[in-house]
């Protein structure tokens, strides 16, 4: 089964983790987001891209779901004897990624070319796709002026309130042929639980994506909810929602999805949206959509697919 | 006593810290050879300049005189996991050097201004100035063929035998206004002890170099043979000098620098030579030439800046 997936960084990782586990080897593409990818020390970076990579190759930090694994930190004790800040934890391994992946782009590679070099390199068997080859720079609007991404993010542990969402350069960005390529053929096309502002947002701000998505027509949309509780997984995409006008519940997310999306698998605890959500035209899935560890995201993953098969079935749909 | 010392790479650069300790704050200046300079993975690295810095730093690896002390290679490691060749030994706080001098390169800064900045945050009151701001690449003649400098001096570990030396963009090149400053207003310049073909070569092979050495006419030059008993005390110089159809002697040297070095610093096991030194018009001074640790450092730095001085007096120049 042909699964395109739509992740940012950790929780995205994750569930492709299990759904690279629950499928036929190359059987998965997960189109990542790179609008939060930004420039440091000259060096390009793509948080997002690395962090599922890292994942799908079984060497993710497993504290912190970013990074790599058994990391050092030597290079960044060294920037910072030369007097630069060091708030961005780039560890020397992570570095070495950074340094490939700067040359070549430098070289004139495409971000899509030097990922699969990589990610293969690191025994990925899923293809590790950039949104777009163009740069997109997510800019945000707090109270204290305005943010790139990793400022906001990063060094300021995002405590400010997000008051609006800038995606600076996807005007004139594009999906990738391997993007278009990856949802044409796919039989079922996940959104994972990312935050759906600022990394489900860029992907399907990219022109023509949403489009391509809608293109798949035999293959169903299936979201996966990051908001359980009312409170986001990991990071800030909870006050995000809230304070940008969105409500930060499983449901607020459905409505974000409306009309492009076709079933929502959300957690027990949320059970109580399930009608709401369904009125949004959208099928639900109640389930434990906690991932706590391995056994977790691949439970979560036959799930989903399981669920995107239903629909399929239900729809009428040829899969 | 304001000094200006020209240097390549470990056998320089423990000169250079022996003088750094026998002279006032700020007083010495290192001229150093960047044609040895090359591009790995797109970074920008100086291998003679670093030398020269960590060593001035303190913080050079007392193992193998060049390269940082403590280091680790995580981010080599992780370049040999994506396939890559790792024959040059790049370290974790190495890289940290790199990535911040190409950033700044790339954002049209000078490896002068770069490599000033970098020093001083590393508490080294010395200057680390390169010869030239722009690029110069040595390519060597061996029987194999055509080889870039650190793929012969690094990676082929000098096995080679080298032919020809080509200073590919030396004609192109210029001495910094700091070089120039720093020789005009030097009372001694110093040849370190390093090879007189690929790192003291390169220096005097910039166009106007050799003259503004000359025109500073009230500074004794000394050189220091990095030529005793025959053998060089570290890299290839002696059978470089040997194949290139020079004499692999302190007097082979001396006859490389004749007519711009006023004086010479030879080891005891080369005393037999003096008087060939002599007959080329430089005074010699014998002495112990080898760097075995910090205190050998000093004494020769001492007894250098000493000869310099005894030059300058008895040849009556306002020094």
């Amino acid at each position: 089964m042909k699964v395109a997936a739509l992740a940012g960084g950790v929780g995205g990782a994750k569930l492709a983790s299990g759904l690279e586990a629950a499928l036929a080897d190359g059987d998965l593409s997960v189109i990542v987001n790179t609008a939060d990818d930004f420039e440091l020390w000259g060096l390009h970076i793509s948080p997002d891209l690395d962090t599922v990579m890292y994942t799908l190759a079984g060497i993710a930090n497993p504290e912190t779901g970013w990074g790599v694994e058994g990391e050092t930190f030597d290079s960044l004790g060294m920037l910072g004897n030369y007097g630069e800040d060091t708030w961005f934890l780039l560890g020397d391994k992570d570095i070495a990624t950074h340094v490939l992946r700067t040359g070549r782009l430098g070289r004139g590679e495409s971000l899509t070319d030097i990922m699969a070099s990589l990610s293969k390199a690191l025994g990925v068997s899923s293809r590790v796709l950039p949104m777009s080859d163009e740069r997109v720079a997510t800019i945000l609007d707090t109270p204290d002026g305005r943010l790139e991404f990793q400022e906001y993010f990063v060094r300021r542990r995002q405590r400010d309130e997000v008051l609006g969402v800038e995606l600076r350069g996807i005007e004139s960005s594009s999906p990738t042929g391997e993007v278009l390529e990856a949802l044409s053929g796919a039989e079922a096309i996940i959104f994972c639980p990312s935050n759906p502002v600022v990394s489900i947002g860029p992907i399907l701000e990219v022109p023509g994506m949403r489009e391509a998505v809608a293109a798949a027509s035999s293959a169903p949309k299936v979201a996966v909810s990051p908001i359980v509780g009312g409170k986001a997984l990991k990071g800030p995409a909870d006050r995000m929602l809230s304070s940008l006008g969105h409500e930060s519940s499983a449901a607020g997310v459905a409505r974000m999805y409306a009309g492009i999306v076709d079933g929502m698998l959300i957690d027990r605890s949320d059970e109580g949206e399930r009608d709401e959500i369904e009125s949004l035209g959208m099928r639900v899935l109640v389930t434990d959509a906690v991932m706590r560890d391995d056994g977790d995201r691949e439970r979560l993953a036959h799930e989903t697919l399981g669920f995107a098969e239903e629909i399929s079935r239900s729809s009428g749909r040829v899969a």
